[in-house]
Parts: structure tokens; C-alpha cells; sequence
């Protein structure tokens, strides 16, 4: 179970949910009422459910048995949640490649390493024309025309069910091909087969991650004190009315070290918005991972302006692995487990960070599994949502993106050199 | 070379430059009159002149035949800058295994896949009592003791020259082993066996790195105009005057891609502090990366609050590796690079923030190599001593970091279970 703790918190959480009841009831109701509606991007709900596609991953990963790197090339929402789902849950059945960027180096290092007869690549982008994808497909196109006659399986295309370059290109060359719901947006696509495929081949158990997700759908219908994504979400905007401009996502796992990025995401590019009055609203989301950032952030968490709101993330069961004897080890260690330190650590910032009037909360989650962290990213998506209607923005469109990709399309356009 | 670009900055900074002229002086002459004071921790000054621990690294490598893996076993400043140099320098040569944690399952799995007789492992802590650090080591010691009757060989120990738990145990069981200079503190410790020895082994250009760090150091001494970190510091000086309570550190570059978070620790322990008057100072440090977070953090960056400096690092020229065709691409990109994207996505990223009321600069490197992150590295370091003395605080020290360690090791003493 995915679980609350806010005894260090410094706000009456029961007392808030009453005074701020009927705003709570607006956010839901005002995102449940635009469900089904046509670029309401509410799909991300729906794929938890979505049993069918994740049998078609599980079929299509079955049938090909050459695969040992997979070249997953995708940025932003086309690659956050599946590098954040496979580094934690992935059992290395195949060398996953993330593709994010178009640096000539590595991208030829990259090249130079794999085997084309072994190499499956998996190229994703919703829209089918994000530059820097299309561009590394182009590259990684090139080399297995040249290499393979049957280049075509080894290539597999996650984009929009019927729209856009990258679907023409799949139905053109009879390509294996996935979709991205219409109505599902980038950042809320790691449960669909964006993520799912490269977890297919990695050996994770899907059917437990959208079971996870599930209950995280089951309790955002709940009423508020059972309601878990809507506690969150006041907390977050409690601490956004005191002033407090940064949320720090901070997880005491080294498997999901790369959930924070992902969550980054998903809260500025959701939240960071001009609301419907003009004002510019949002928090910034800030990276952290314990216990390594009590030896970097945590200087001025401690320390530093008091403008944080800090969560932690904590599992509170992990295969037991006991402690044994080393030099400069105080004696009392005996005995005690690697997950004994890892908790006494949380607990510890936790509460050396009330004492310092940052504010902290505690999310556990009984272990860190496929089911655990279905449930924590699909939670996360309902505290963003429900956190878009609380502060009066579009939480599934990106608006201040689009003046940086246009400026690139002209520079490269006329052709001028840097700077 | 390392250049600075502020010609969207909005800031005029010669002017700025002459009158903060007798505060910067003031800056420079303070942190320099410390110098070989002891307990000042301005050692790191000299680390890059100091070719002889250098050349001790290489010959300890070169003497070992049998390393494939290296367990780096480190948190902090024990672990970021060898990772941040590693992953845009190493070659390969070895596998370098980051243990930065204490989470059971990783542990585990790693320990599954090593095979021993091709292991080194490399622990690290200057003052040989971190935790973290001691307890995985007793687990790889352990486990080294079990499988090798020659497991000397397999350990080496980066710690204090003379005092500490790990020295005395170096010493006792005639381990091999390097100083961390008394007067370098954890994150100043890069360019120090804490780096150089995972470094050596994957097989990075050392004498590079140093001297570029050797051109840091030599800019520092210079008159203000050419003095790159001193220009630095005063831009973040002048933005944290102006409320800009985050700072953003973003690489274009996949191979920089862990230099941020190197970066945020220096920063963040460095600088978030209660000053001299028992004022709580310093701006917070935001890891980002380019282009990937204009698919993720831009959106903020751009319509959020104004509350951000952006501080952009671009390589000015990367091996040329051509666009082929492919499928989407608009035709005007035939016969570009993929360095002519990354360095439009860059400039046009810098112009969509001013144009949002963001401030911000970039940082060019003429290309990333050993030299220029050595470079990049030093300047950094600079940048930060230098606010500190701006800043009114201990640069140097970590004060908020020690009552969460204390709380740890009472709640473990105590035995008692969480939460």
C-alpha cells in the first residue's frame, strides 16, 4: 500500500480537508466533468485498464527472440517514465539505450557498441515530429538499412494511433507499431506502451504495475479522508499559499533514482503556467535522493531560506540484508539490516528538517515493486491534476514550450552557425 | 577554452563589474589571505599542480591486471565528481559501479553479477566514519574475504592522510591507499584521488584535466575583466539580490549529464547557510539538462514564477556526424549536424527565457574533454569560494548536516523500528 505520513508535517491535514472541502469537491468534480470530452488529455485515467494493449506489448516482445539492446529513443515524456520504471523494476533481460538527445559523441559511441542483428529500436514521440527524435531515428535508421535486409524487424514505432509522420512512416513500411492514445499527453504516457514495451523486454511485471495504478484511480473517487492524491495535493498547495516555491521530490531508493526526473516533469511542465487570470502560478519541482543528498541539498534544506516543501518517499520493506562486521563500524550495527539505516535516515530528515521549519511529509510504500510503483506515479498523476484545477491551469497542455521550438526551426532554417 | 556569453543576459556587467569592484576585491583578498591557514579547507586550490599524486594513480592502475569492474563505494562529494567526470570521460575500459546508497536489493543484485577475482573495490570517505560508506564496504569486504585468499588486492582506500577508522585499518592490513589532503573538503575533492583513481582506470586523459583546472586557477588571479569566476560569482550575486531564489545549472551535453548534480552539491552545501548576522542566505540550485528538459522544465522556466538565473554550458564543437534523411525530417536539415541542433536548441532556448524575464547566460567549452571539464570544474569551485565570502559564509564547512547524523545514529543505537 502506498501510504500518508504527516505527523512532522506542522498542519492540521483533517482540519484543512474540512475548511477547504468545497474547493477539493470543484477541483474533482470540474476535472471528472471534462472526462471524455475531445483534447481534454484525460486519457492517462483510462490506462490502468487498458489490459488489451498490454497483452499486444507482451505478444510482440514474445515474438521476436534476437533482441539483447534496445535502442529507445524518445525525450522528455517519451522517456522519463520508462527510464524511471525500468532502472527500478527492469530484471536486465535486455540492455535498454536511452536515445534523449542529439550529441554527436555519444550518439557515435552508441553506434559503434551494438550489434544490429541484436538491436531492436524503439523510436516514440506522440506527435511524430519532435526534432531531436526524428533526427536520432534517422541516424539509427540509416545504419540498420545498411546493415540488415530485414531491417524492418528491427524496428517498432510508439506514436498517435492515426496521425503524423512517424504513423505514415510505420503503415507505409508495414512497420510493428503502438499508439499513444489521443487523449493521452507525453508527460502521463508511462503507463501506456511507451513505457510498457521497453519494461516488456526488460522483464518487468506489467500486469502488477497496472494494478498499482488502479487502486491509485480507485482512491481519487474516494471521499477526502480516505483520498490520498487529494490530501497530497492540499498539502502542496497549503505550503504553495505560505510561500513555499519549491517542492522537493526525494526518495530514500537507489532503484528509483530516476523517478525524481520524471516527477519534475510531470509538475513543472503541468503547473508552471500563466493561470487563467494572467498571474504566472506554479512551484518548482527539485530533484533529491536520500540518503545521498544528506550529504549534498540537505546543507540547505537545513539551513538555507525556508521555502521548501520536502517529500520524502520511503519503502518500508526491502529483502532482508544484514550489516556485518567492518572496520569503523560502531558496535551497535550488529545485527541490524542495510533497510535499518535506510529508514533511521528518513526518519532522521525528516525530522531534522521540521526542526527546521522547512515542511516534510512521508510517502511510504509497503516495498518497491511493480505494484508500488504503478500506484505512486498514477497518485502523482492525480495530485497534478487536481493541482492544475486548485490553481486555475491547463495541467495537460505546454504552452511556453513552443516560442523555443519555433526560434530553433528558424535558426536552423536560415542556416546560421552558432552563435 | 571556457567563454561566457551574456549577451542576452539584461544585465550590463562591465558597469556592474566597476562597482562592485571593492566587494570583489575585498572577496578575492579574504579568501586568498586564508590560504595555508590550517582548517581553512582551501586545498583544492592546489590540486591541480599536484602531478605526483597523479602520476602515484596511474602507476597503482597500470600495476593491476585483473580489474573489469570497480566498486566505488562513495556518497557525496565522495561519488559526484567521479561520476560527473567519468561519464563524459571514461572510455570504457573498466565498469565503474557507483555505491552511493544503502538500499538491500541493489546491494544484492550487484554483488550477484561481480565476479571477485575481476573486482577492485575503492572506498571513500575523508574522514572514514561516513555511515553509508562504512557499512557497504563491510558487505563488499566481506564478501571479497570470502571468495579471495588474495582479497588485499582487490581493496583500495581513499581517505585522511593520517587519521580516521580507514586509514588505521589501510594501515594495519597494508592495504594500498591515497590521501585526501587534510585542507580538501568532500565536494572540493574531484580533481583528488576521489576522482583520479575511478578515473585512471576507464581510462581518462589526467594530465588534461588537471591543466585545465591549472587555467582556472590562473584566471582567478587575473584582473577583473579576465577574471571568468569572479564575472561569475557576481552575476549570481546580482540575481540573488534580485530575489532569484533558484539557480539553474544545464548542460547541453548527454556526456555532462551527471555534472549538475556535482554542481548542486557545491553550490547548495557550500552556500545555503545562516551568515554571519544569523541570517539564513544562499539560492538553490536546479539540476536540468539540455534538450531534454526543454521537454520538461522549460514550460516553468518560461511561464512560472521569475524566480530563476539560467546558467546554459554548451560545447562549441563535437565531431561532425551529419543528419541523414528520414522520415518527418523537414528538407532544410539535409547536411546539418546534429552540433548544429544541439547549438540552435541552445540559442534559442537562452533567447525564449530573457525574452520570459528569466535571466540568463552561457557558459561555452570549446569542446568536452578532459581539459575543458577540468576547466569547467575549477571554475566552479571559484565561482562558489567567491560567493561565499559575498555571501558572508563558510563556504567551506556543513554545519546543517549534522544533527540529521546524529538523530541516525541515536534512533539505530536505540534499536528501534520504523517508523
Amino acid at each position: 500500500m502506498l501510504g500518508l505520513k504527516v505527523d512532522r508535517l506542522g498542519l492540521d491535514l483533517d482540519r484543512a480537508l474540512g475548511e477547504w472541502g468545497e474547493a477539493l469537491e470543484a477541483a474533482r468534480g470540474g476535472l471528472l466533468a471534462r472526462k471524455g470530452l475531445p483534447g481534454s488529455l484525460l486519457g492517462w485515467m483510462d490506462l490502468p485498464e487498458d489490459t488489451e494493449t498490454l497483452r499486444a506489448v507482451r505478444r510482440y516482445q514474445e515474438s521476436l527472440d534476437f533482441v539483447e539492446d534496445l535502442v529507445h529513443i524518445g525525450i522528455g515524456g517519451s522517456s522519463l517514465g520508462a527510464m524511471a520504471l525500468e532502472e527500478a523494476l527492469g530484471e536486465g533481460r535486455v540492455r535498454v539505450h536511452y536515445v534523449d538527445h542529439v550529441e554527436p559523441t555519444p550518439l557515435r559511441l552508441l553506434l559503434d557498441r551494438l550489434d544490429p542483428r541484436r538491436t531492436l529500436v524503439h523510436v516514440v514521440s506522440k506527435s511524430g515530429t519532435t526534432l531531436e527524435t526524428l533526427s536520432a531515428f534517422a541516424l539509427f535508421l540509416d545504419w540498420l538499412k545498411k546493415s540488415l535486409p530485414d531491417w524492418k524487424r528491427h524496428v517498432v514505432v510508439t506514436t498517435d494511433p492515426t496521425r503524423g509522420p512517424l504513423r505514415r512512416f510505420a503503415e507505409e513500411e508495414g512497420l510493428a507499431s503502438f499508439p499513444i492514445p489521443e487523449e493521452v499527453g507525453g508527460r502521463y504516457s508511462a503507463l501506456s506502451p511507451v513505457g510498457l514495451l521497453p519494461l516488456a523486454f526488460s522483464g518487468a511485471d506489467l500486469e502488477a504495475l497496472l494494478a498499482g495504478a488502479r487502486m491509485a484511480n480507485r482512491l481519487a473517487g474516494r471521499p477526502f479522508g480516505e483520498n490520498l492524491p487529494l490530501k497530497t495535493a492540499l498539502i502542496q498547495h497549503l505550503a504553495y499559499l505560505e510561500g513555499r516555491t519549491i517542492t522537493v521530490f526525494m526518495p530514500y531508493s537507489a532503484r528509483m533514482r530516476h523517478v525524481p526526473a520524471w516527477f519534475v516533469q510531470l509538475h513543472d511542465e503541468s503547473l508552471g503556467k500563466v493561470d487563467r487570470k494572467g498571474q504566472r502560478v506554479g512551484t518548482t519541482a527539485l530533484p533529491a535522493l536520500g540518503p545521498q543528498d544528506q550529504h549534498a541539498q540537505v546543507q540547505l534544506f537545513r539551513e538555507g531560506p525556508k521555502d521548501k516543501l520536502i517529500v520524502l518517499v520511503l519503502p518500508l520493506w526491502d529483502e532482508p540484508l544484514a550489516i556485518p562486521q567492518g572496520p569503523g563500524l560502531p558496535g551497535f550495527l550488529a545485527g541490524r539490516t542495510f533497510l535499518d539505516v535506510l529508514q533511521a535516515q528518513a526518519e532522521s530528515t525528516e525530522e531534522a528538517l521540521a526542526e527546521a521549519g522547512q515542511r516534510a511529509y512521508t510517502l511510504t510504500l509497503d516495498r518497491v515493486d511493480a505494484y508500488h510503483l504503478g500506484w505512486l506515479l498514477q497518485h502523482l498523476m492525480w495530485q497534478t491534476a487536481f493541482l492544475g484545477e486548485l490553481w486555475g491551469v491547463n495541467a495537460f497542455d505546454q504552452p511556453g514550450v513552443e516560442l523555443g521550438k519555433r526560434l530553433t526551426l528558424e535558426r536552423l532554417e536560415k542556416g546560421g552557425r552558432f552563435p
